[in-house]
């Protein structure tokens, strides 16, 4: 909104804000980092200043056309990017129905939960490099590919193009030191905001290269993000009763104030030449079972780091019926149905496919919307073979 | 070297380097990450130029003691810092012996290696936030602990502390397009040099946690690196015939130039009280299957980009032999049999023991050191439990 060596940037700054910009105009930067690493209250002053300044009964900006001018950028001019500089990204495997679909497919029902899927958040670390902002087309990934019935892998490029259905919250706060844990009736004061995450996967990929060691080039292609966060501030009033735990979880993940979030969630592909998104997937964030901050309080427990910025992926977002699947993986059973999308059909996703993530709060009158999280997925580039 | 506003700085950064300035003063930046963003010729220069300049035979230094002493700082006032702000740190798992090893003890002499291992060097994403360079100590880690007869984990503080002795190398270059990869044949131009590592790990937070998407809080509480990195300039005449690959490797992992490294390796112990590093293991990275040309194709082939100052770690680098395992888990097989530390022994890692990496080449009258990779483990903070 404003550029630091500007002064019109100054002196807007210094109009909307008192106490964030006491040392810096850390909101003048080209990322958010700074002002995430601030305090809770800061960042509570930051979104109280700018509900005011657009109120209709604030003068400030209502009555300066020429601030106004410098201070709004028309929507449809702006070009969104990346709210923070991501140093690290981690992924949780949070959605209890994700979690016993991929081990249904995989394992058998007998054996679809891990030993410790109940115990702890399990998670992973993911690639920072290859998080890109909504709009940012990607290209089917080459890599190894191996037939069950196969003796070896070929070099190829990926058959089976999968979206997944997350969302994910950015860090705030100061860094934490080495060695801390953030205790779970502290992790609010680090769970920053929210956005929408589409974690796309090349599942021929994943699956021939990640045991033992977990998902690699099956995830690092891309993963987009909507380029907003919404703030906790602004989901408060969508904050819902826990699901109920069982086993009860050890002491350093117990809490009891409500932290699952009543989010409405949808997927919708537009296949070339369709002008339409057809929606394959509704669900909601609170069919997850772990909490946001239980997942911080585990991530942190042996005195793993965190510093502002750092994102926090949710896991594939499922609810228990098949038409709230969060990916094609399990929208299509690995393969064994289709699925409609408008007059055609998929089983995963096809070149030029556009996929988008639907997020938005609704109740009391309010409605809160996360933008979008859209992405086309182009052919592969052409390499020597 | 010099500060970027300090005018001794600049002059001295003028005199010393012709190319590598043109632009800026790269080199006099808190990190070294603009100035591996150049690229490989620059990187020569800059090397040649310090060459140049501590011969005995170029006046510049040696008969200027104004200048020298603004070039120089007491090695024993030096502060070392990590060298690079380190966007993503991704680690290998390329040792033959140590998979192999690992294997038979998790799951049998007989599916010791996985099916994908001889095929793809196998890798995933690590922390980046949590790596410290030589000399920081670590706190013993809390987490998830579950005995196998017992029903459930506990929460409480690793009993199975370990090292893994790893080298790691630092990607070089201007930073890679999301979708584009590195052709084996042009790996060279992003590969800028290397350190050695110490992977600390926690076994027993690692072992419940790690199925299916991999180790997390079990490694992620510290990875400590020596301070500077020795150039792949450098380290040229200890390039050593590639290890001999069957099956073939597919075409985008294929070169037939050396690339291995014949770089000696060993790990010591210190316990507490002690004045003396006991050797616990010497080894050679010579010993490693996949060479980091093919690390770094394997990595850029689905797209994924890099950017400079990223780390791409080896995984533990154990040699065929008892004596040259690279973790206290191998050379202590899984806690079977004491391993001798001067007059005491040791399974694990004990609280207050530091652990230090060699790493060294040496030949035709040259010897190159990678300094320390020295790390003392701390007794565990104190928490709630």
């Amino acid at each position: 909104m404003c550029e630091e060596e500007d002064e019109w940037g100054a002196r807007l700054h210094s109009l909307l804000f008192q106490e964030v910009t006491k040392e810096e105009l850390l909101l003048c930067r080209s990322t958010l980092n700074a002002f995430m690493g601030l305090n809770r209250p800061h960042w509570t002053e930051a979104r109280q200043t700018l509900q005011k300044l657009l109120s209709k009964d604030e003068a400030t900006l209502r009555d300066d056309a020429a601030l106004r001018q410098k201070a709004f950028v028309a929507q449809a001019e702006a070009q969104m990017h990346l709210p923070a500089d991501i140093g690290d990204y981690t992924d949780f495997y949070s959605s209890i129905h994700h979690a016993t679909n991929v081990g249904i497919m995989f394992r058998g029902a007998d054996n679809a939960l891990m030993p410790n899927w109940k115990w702890l958040p399990v998670g992973y670390h993911g690639r920072a490099s290859s998080i890109v902002p909504s709009g940012t087309s990607l290209h089917r990934p080459w890599g190894q590919l191996k037939a069950d019935d196969a003796e070896a892998p070929v070099y190829g490029t990926s058959k089976l193009m999968d979206f997944e259905l997350e969302m994910a919250f950015f860090i705030g706060g100061p860094a934490t030191k080495l060695g801390e844990s953030i205790p779970i009736e502290k992790t609010q004061e680090h769970i920053f905001g929210m956005v929408l995450m589409n974690d796309w996967s090349a599942r021929d990929v994943q699956k021939w290269e990640y045991v033992p060691l977990g998902p690699f080039l099956g995830k690092s292609f891309g993963t987009t993000i909507s380029p907003w966060i919404v703030t906790m501030d602004a989901l408060a009033p969508f904050m819902v009763a826990n699901p109920k735990q069982d086993p009860a979880p050890l002491s350093y993940l117990k809490h009891d104030d409500a932290y699952s979030l009543d989010i409405n969630l949808a997927v919708t592909i537009k296949p070339e030449g369709d002008n339409v998104d057809h929606v394959v997937c509704r669900t909601n964030f609170n069919t997850l079972y772990w909490t946001l901050k239980q997942q911080l309080a585990h991530h942190t427990v042996n005195g793993c780091n965190v510093r502002p910025g750092d994102l926090m992926g949710s896991g594939t977002v499922s609810g228990p019926e098949s038409g709230s699947y969060g990916s094609m993986l399990e929208l299509s059973w690995r393969g064994k149905n289709t699925v409609a999308v408008g007059d055609k059909t998929r089983k995963f996703i096809a070149d030029n496919d556009e996929v988008n993530l639907v997020g938005f709060c609704e109740g009391n009158g309010i409605r809160i919307g996360f933008g979008e999280c859209r992405g086309k997925l182009l052919p592969a580039l052409p390499r020597e073979k």
